[in-house]
């Protein structure tokens, strides 16, 4: 039984309400209630109204709705008094199917799970691909979700409800997704070429990074573009429009990948255009302007320690003093770039005109929570933040820990807590700023010992480069006052020092209203993550869209994912960007 | 040239400052202002009363006295400029005998200092055992000392000139010292013997701590003792008395060490008491008491993790479950005893009837600068502290620190942070209580990943249980406020719980009047490590003797010394406190 969209804004309220019944679990009130914002442009505003509908209710409302829900492979799964929707759904899982041990681990989560938070695990089941999560992946993630803080759960439980409502509208409405699907399975489909056995690593011209370069081009070629691997290991596919002197609108980004990182990192940026180069290709349709989407070769820095080796290429920005880098193994890159075929001495050759240039814009994964918790598929992206990097060494003095009195101690992990806190407190508060101690060790701590050492790091970032400085400044010297008051010794290394790359507005401006017209609203953020389009700021204007991380925003993780649905709505945004493009 | 203790006591003003005049470099103000207090029970009174005109000069005065010397190896001692004391003892080190290259690093170290400090290096160049210190040692304490603060290191300078000032008053006087040299002679060939080729450990039955029980038992039985070594390891040599019926005082420490551990620590309470049999024996000299010295074969745990397995044998305490118990390589405590000739199943027969013991009394480096910087070389300890341990683990959620607003965090390392200034804050200001994270970590951190996890420890010790158990509870209710305000879970694992062990004040005052004797105030202080002493406070009344600890009071350390001057004096005590030990 499916509809349409125009006969839910046109058929009378009960009929509406009656349709949408099955969407959230026994809970007829939230279709009434979205009712009254009738007619809705697309299906994606139906399912931001009935989103909305759940965030603005109250809390014994959302607590009520998360309760209408059955437990996974629960007693009213056994008794047979699911909803149909549920029981398709469990049984998508093979959670019919549990082993007699699974089903024990699975009643304990459930015990745990309503003891610690007073309401059932939810979970999505349908995976990203479309398939079901194996009943092993259920397990790992209802194990890891029961660690959460109630308020943080909560939240994470209405996220599945309105991820399984998406899924059963777009059931209901009959909706296909040009774009997602593929885009997951092609994800899927990379993920294979990894250097390690588990886990998905992809660094630098390994034979797993160069069997993903020969694959992406494979896909480029058979979506009908001109493909070339270049002298760095860009795969650079063309779609070329009708008008010869057009200029061309780069997109793309890295296929490289942190060592056990996520899928869409990078790749959606590629996969993406590709996808809908396929589409175009398959029905004739050409663009304005040419466009180019480029799998960089290198973004992450991962083997050779320098970052954005191929954006920076074709940037023309590629430092030749690079190619006597060595990895960890002693192969220097010149070696590794004639191990792998490619001619060190064209690298130069790569750099693109500018003249020839339209902009360029980049599709990825934001890789943090905001889109998450704000329940949006998509944000324009403003800048990419600065950053400034320093590992900070504290020399106290090691003494005994329990006959040095408190006053007469140098105690170097009390200066660096004074510092992490400094760091915190510095840079919370101030928009766009973010300051974080990541790296922290007292080297051979023992209990009963003083430390007289302690090492840390500092990653300060921000949109305006002037903001992260006055923050830099101000972190440096409290610094040094704590020191000075702990008579702790202190050396500082830099490590980063980069610029913030802003947006171009009118990149931003157009791509804000491609997002509005899919009936969405525009919403802007930063970056704080670098990416390609910061090495790219330097040959033309760059733009950045956004598509939302799931799993808490995690990213250079394996738990990194994202929906179909996102990716098929982000594919929507660019294509129709594209379309419309016009230097003002 | 010498003169004696009467002659300086009784002689005119102007002679007592001529006398005195090499003593202090420059500086005859000292012995002038020190004239006042004439007459001097002892030398160690005049030595303190030189001492105590200094500490209350001025710091004008304080800088002067500094300036007075030369540099080592400088251009006065090119120039012949030295007084002949300086260039005899700067000969010792054969610092007239430099390379080329280590005058150029002395050279250095001399320009550095000058320029940090404003006053020339000083370091009593004579070692603990009267040898002078190698060019080497002397480079290496340099550059370490270069590194200090520089408030510290004025005091230090003139902890040294006091030092030197005590040799040459030594050399003056004829001062023999009977028993102080050969302690620290012994000190010298017992590290010989170590389970590392560079530095001392001396981990439980190991071909060196067996090796070390030998050397041991061999000296005991030249100084005149009855010696067993018993079936946990204990070196036991008695010295008895002429009254069979007469209750036995034991004392002594251990003789195991830490990793990579300091000569004196444990050592000192067992070579000490033997020198002084080893005296009283060549007289024919009996005590009132029959005397035990016992090498304890553990205190450390560094093998088997358990700790005072040889003065709880000897307390009746020792837990046979423990020889179950495997090291690092498997070996079972059972098998090593075995493989070392030993019985494991006499070990309870080596328990005390306490009605046949007076007390326990134990000799111990302070391993603290307590005394160091009090001026004082020895203490009377009121107990030892209880302590309580845990391993808190925090969980936060790791996220990229780039796009993980700050509002958004869990970060596990600024809840750590928290927690570091919590203990800190709760233990400083509240006399006899001290509170120490001595291992702090990120797991894995990344400059730009907010920690997920951070792992630390809690010691914290107290002379007073009750002080102790509140400031935990504190902490405890600290950490889980903290945690929750931060969304961080934690888990803490307790891994010891020690009440206090609190000395007899009987004990207490007989030590005290002693240290009196020799011309010293007496002064308290708690013991913040655990020592021998708190097993033995099982069986019987317990007190403990504290030396001055030198380089800052540091310990567990290849750097832990001591000088034979204090080892002497401490040696002087315990004897005068023996003749006369009575219980009240």
């Amino acid at each position: 039984m499916t509809t349409t969209l125009s006969e839910l804004n046109t058929c009378p309220l009960p009929a509406f309400v009656d349709t949408l019944r099955g969407i959230y679990e026994h809970s007829p009130w939230i279709p009434e209630r979205a009712a009254e914002q009738r007619p809705f442009a697309t299906v994606t505003a139906l399912k931001q109204a009935l989103q909305a509908v759940v965030t603005q209710a109250s809390r014994d409302e959302q607590l009520g709705l998360i309760r209408a829900h059955p437990e996974l492979a629960g007693k009213a799964a056994v008794r047979g008094e699911l909803t149909a929707e549920s029981t398709g759904e469990q049984a998508a899982s093979g959670l019919n199917l549990c082993s007699s041990e699974e089903f024990a681990t699975l009643h304990r989560l459930n015990a745990d799970y309503n003891a610690k938070f007073g309401f059932p695990f939810i979970l999505a089941v349908k995976g990203p691909t479309g398939k079901g999560l194996s009943r092993q992946a259920v397990i790992a993630t209802f194990a890891r979700r029961l660690k959460n803080q109630p308020a943080a759960e909560m939240a994470e439980c209405l996220r599945q409800i309105h991820r399984i409502a998406e899924i059963r509208l777009n059931e209901l409405l009959a909706v296909q997704l040009p774009y997602g699907p593929r885009i997951m399975q092609w994800a899927e489909e990379l993920a294979q070429w990894s250097d390690d056995a588990d886990g998905l690593t992809c660094a630098y011209l390994t034979q797993a990074h160069r069997r993903t370069a020969t694959q992406l081009a494979e896909w480029m070629r058979a979506a009908g573009m001109q493909v070339t691997i270049d002298a760095v290991g860009n795969v650079v596919g063309r779609y070329p429009c009708d008008a010869p002197e057009a200029k061309t609108l780069i997109t793309g980004s890295h296929y490289d990948t942190v060592r056990n990182g996520g899928k869409y990192d990078g790749r959606l940026g590629i996969l993406l255009p590709l996808a809908i180069v396929h589409e175009l290709h398959a029905r004739g349709e050409k663009l304005p302007h040419h466009l180019e989407v480029i799998g960089f070769a290198e973004e992450e820095g991962v083997r050779f320690r320098s970052t954005f080796l191929g954006s920076n290429a074709v940037a023309g920005r590629f430092d030749m003093d690079l190619l006597e880098a060595a990895d960890a193994a002693g192969v220097t890159m010149r070696d590794a770039l004639v191990a792998a075929g490619h001619d060190p001495a064209a690298i130069p050759a790569i750099a693109r005109d500018p003249a020839g240039v339209l902009a360029y814009v980049e599709v990825h994964i934001e890789q943090g929570p905001v889109l998450l918790e704000r329940g949006l598929p998509l944000g324009v992206v403003t800048a990419i933040a600065g950053s400034s990097r320093y590992l900070v060494e504290l020399t106290g003095l090691a003494s005994h820990a329990g006959t040095t009195p408190m006053t007469m101690r140098q105690d170097a992990a009390a200066a660096a807590a004074e510092i992490v806190l400094l760091v915190e407190q510095r840079c919370g508060g101030v928009p766009a700023l973010v300051g974080t101690v990541g790296q922290l060790q007292v080297p051979s701590g023992s209990v009963n010992v003083v430390p007289g050492a302690c090492r840390l790091s500092l990653d300060i970032r921000a949109a305006d480069d002037a903001v992260r400085l006055a923050a830099v400044d101000d972190i440096l010297r409290g610094i040094e006052a704590i020191c000075a008051r702990r008579r702790i010794e202190f050396a500082l290394e830099p490590i980063v020092q980069a610029a913030a790359a802003p947006c171009a507005p009118w990149l931003m401006d157009q791509l804000g209203a491609a997002v509005e017209r899919q009936g969405l609203p525009r919403f802007d953020l930063l970056s704080g993550a670098g990416h390609d389009a910061m090495a790219m700021a330097a040959l033309t204007d760059v733009a950045m869209l956004f598509t939302r991380c799931g799993n808490g925003g995690i990213s250079h993780n394996p738990l990194e994912t994202m929906t179909a649905d996102d990716a098929d709505l982000a594919a929507q945004v660019l294509l129709d960007f594209l379309r419309g493009l016009r230097r003002p």
